[in-house]
């Protein structure tokens, strides 16, 4: 089966979540917005199709045969079981989904950071809210999240180097893009926050160092972080905290 | 079985979408913060034990037997299936869970209308920021997600009167209690709004109307809206929109 990525062609954003399972599993798919050759209608022609009687809310979707799925988390348990990137068992799906789904709330309050006010306005048009969000984010949020999933490793180190167990699963993957991703938007605070969480930064390098990844992270696939992302670098967003 | 359902005693919050099923399907529960007799550790003290391996990130959570489960929608599609309340197939449930985690991002707006700048601060401290924020959830976000559901329901009419077909999901539960809570919330914007979006009035309506919801409507366990849950009233965050 060739599965189908719908998502923004020019920042990793949640599609990255996406993309990580489907390199590490090898599996075949495109990424329809960034195929030349592809032929397919955009994204937003798809979303505003009248036939589509399950038509997602917004991108990224993805189509696996007649299937149209949505929510980044929602593909990603779809996904687990087929690319073998979670453990087949219930209790053991609905743990990595519900860690997902965690996983989805920091990136929703690390997207606020910069959008405070939503997207509707740009960033310029809210710095000062964003200053003010960023602030907590980085004191309280950043280590609250961090300090849950380090727990979690730290409570399964016996049994396994990932967060599920021994194999790796499709929430190492999303914890390692995490990782970047905060590294990118808040190097001053990753810097300090760091050797509080070396399980989790030994979970990040070890799947970094996954030969399927390591070989997707240093080619053309692999979009660089930039200033449209959730992901953003605002100096003034970290300095913010100093001056508390 | 007797499901545990943890969660703050005080308000609807996230709990109601649990409670709603429950209720609907008559399922043996306990609401364990609500109930003096039942004896169980707080919430807190459940969240902190450092025993606990696979611990929730924050509540709601649901005790089914041995297993702890923990974010909204995934407990919803967990008890979805055990209460007859999504269609058993695949394509269905995922369809279903993607519906709920769009929901649960409207919900997320919703909450941000007053806390924009997150919960650490109060909403006395960041009202302005709250109205700005709200002027734009009324004007844009909530016609937009009224518009995708309305849309849905209009798609499936032939098919049957609920979000999923003919038979009622925990996704209408769901759909009925936004509507619940954006009216508390915003009611001079849903008055507006409504007449646009019928067959999702509809839909509240004829969820209302089932006997166990209606019986749990009028009852003691049914809490009010109020200031400390997620749906808040708070008049100048509409008259901001009237303003512009």
């Amino acid at each position: 089966m060739r599965y189908e990525l719908y998502y923004q062609p020019s920042i990793q954003g949640r599609g990255e979540f996406i993309r990580l399972p489907l390199e590490d599993a090898g599996a075949d798919y495109v990424d329809v917005a960034r195929d030349p050759n592809f032929g397919r209608p955009g994204i937003m022609k798809f979303l505003e199709d009248p036939s589509l009687g399950r038509p997602p809310f917004a991108p990224p979707f993805l189509k696996a045969g007649k299937l149209v799925i949505s929510q980044t988390a929602n593909i990603l348990q779809f996904l687990g079981p087929r690319l073998n990137l979670v453990p087949k068992n219930e209790p053991s799906r609905l743990w990595a989904h519900q860690l997902q789904l965690t996983i989805a709330d920091w990136l929703h309050e690390a997207h606020d950071t910069h959008h405070p006010l939503g997207n509707a306005l740009y960033y310029e048009e809210q710095t000062t809210e964003a200053k003010k969000r960023a602030a907590i984010f980085t004191a309280n949020r950043m280590p609250k999240f961090l300090g849950y999933f380090e727990r979690i490793l730290k409570h399964n180190s016996k049994s396994g180097d990932f967060i599920l167990d021994k194999k790796v699963s499709y929430v190492d993957l999303s914890l390692f893009q995490m990782i970047e991703g905060l590294r990118y938007a808040f190097p001053g605070t990753m810097a300090k926050l760091e050797p509080q969480h070396p399980l989790l930064i030994a979970l990040h390098d070890r799947v970094m160092a996954r030969p399927r990844i390591a070989a997707y992270l240093s080619s053309s696939r692999r979009l660089a972080f930039n200033q449209q992302g959730i992901f953003r670098r605002y100096t003034e967003l970290e300095e913010e905290q100093k001056q508390e």
